[in-house]
């Protein structure tokens, strides 16, 4: 009689904005057991992710890269970039199901919080009907840029808008004058038509641009101060909703 | 001659949704070499930070329970709360100010992340620019409960609005048309309304509803599913932008 192998779990394992202290006590402790680690990374380098979690990781644990087909910053709506992508989610998937069959626990890793704008959510659509699966949550990137400015951005009844960079820049402007706070993500190449949706409706004074937040080179100036250079693309500008001053909360 | 006392540090410390492994390594690092922990709560209770970091507090540091003078859910427009509860952060902040004055470190615990919505951010802007201060970056409440539901909410170029449950039932319908992902907080005496306006925009059947998310009590159900009994003030519901299916990202 053979024994009957139990399925491996599947982890989504949130590693926060780039702080390696900024990893949960519960991440930690799931890359420190996990008999497989796998991540997202571009061709030439193992990534943020991986890096962040270096001091946690056994000696002989299976890692397993999963390296994107395409480096360039290219729109989601672009055909040619489309199918090759999910093609790759696919076996991506598949490579860890592998694992998950012989009953090997995998974590993979994901910058931020999992299931906040994370790749991990394409494999846990795929994996997570067919395999025990978890999620730790993280600490978001946005969180670690506000924080590290000390800029308080919401509060009390205030409205919150989480916005990709890419939206035209009217759709910008109409949803930045009407919120209290905001963050924008994917700044990029998109850095002169955030500047001009900010300046429209006349929040570009208060507004913050941070690049690679919490981590060691990171940083932060006021956006209009920022020059035309390029901006990376996970760099994140910050519009405060909340106008405390001591007594405002009276 | 007399020695001079350096000021100590005021640090705001996340402590993440309620699962004490989802407080991050800085946190439980800040409170353990804290002179003093100051934490927010009802008459009667120590509240739920205090319970997160029970294990990182070293015998004999000095404790601060910050005791709401209001316990009731009210609005923050009416007159009779705003007052009293500006006054009690005047209070607080200065309470804190006396130890960092005499050259003790506080750590003030603030549930999920301190500038989120964190009554943290009264004490923040009424003490940072007077103390060296810091603040350490948490696991939000909403990122907490969507992970405990394995919800993938956003993703690529998906808008997330985050909405106060206080919202006027048409502002809140014509909020949720506008969006894909989103987060309802304050939830409590808004259930009703809540659905309604989801109902109104179509939105109803993939809304789920959580208490205490990550909390050993927690539970999650489909906001369809949910009674109509009183909800608790921190309960949250979640709307899903990202419809993902495998090869829905093709």
């Amino acid at each position: 009689m053979n024994a009957v192998v139990l399925k491996g779990k599947l982890t989504g394992v949130g590693t926060g904005p780039g702080d390696p202290e900024l990893l949960t006590l519960k991440a930690a402790r799931t890359i420190s057991e996990a008999d497989v680690i796998a991540f997202f990374c571009k061709k030439g380098s193992t990534g943020n992710g991986r890096a962040i979690v270096g001091a946690h990781v056994r000696p002989g644990t299976l890692e397993l890269p999963l390296v994107y087909p395409v480096t360039t910053e290219t729109s989601k709506d672009e055909a040619e970039y489309r199918g090759p992508i999910s093609d790759f989610f696919d076996r991506s998937a598949e490579e860890i199901a592998a694992y998950l069959d012989a009953g090997k626990n995998v974590a993979v890793l994901s910058e931020g919080d999992p299931l906040f704008y994370g790749s991990y959510m394409h494999l846990h659509v795929r994996l997570a009907s067919r395999y025990p699966a978890e999620v730790v949550a993280g600490v978001t990137a946005m969180s670690g840029c506000w924080s590290m400015t000390g800029l308080p951005l919401v509060q009390g009844d205030d409205i919150l808008s989480v916005l990709p960079g890419t939206l035209a820049e009217e759709k910008l402007a109409e949803r930045l004058a009407n919120t209290d706070g905001a963050v924008i993500m994917k700044v990029g190449r998109n850095l002169p038509k955030i500047r001009r949706a900010l300046a429209s409706v006349g929040k570009l004074s208060g507004a913050l641009y941070v690049e690679r937040g919490t981590m060691a080179n990171g940083a932060a100036q006021k956006l209009e101060e920022r020059d035309e250079s390029p901006a990376p693309y996970f760099s994140i500008v910050l519009v405060p909703g909340w106008k405390a001053r001591p007594g405002d909360d009276r």
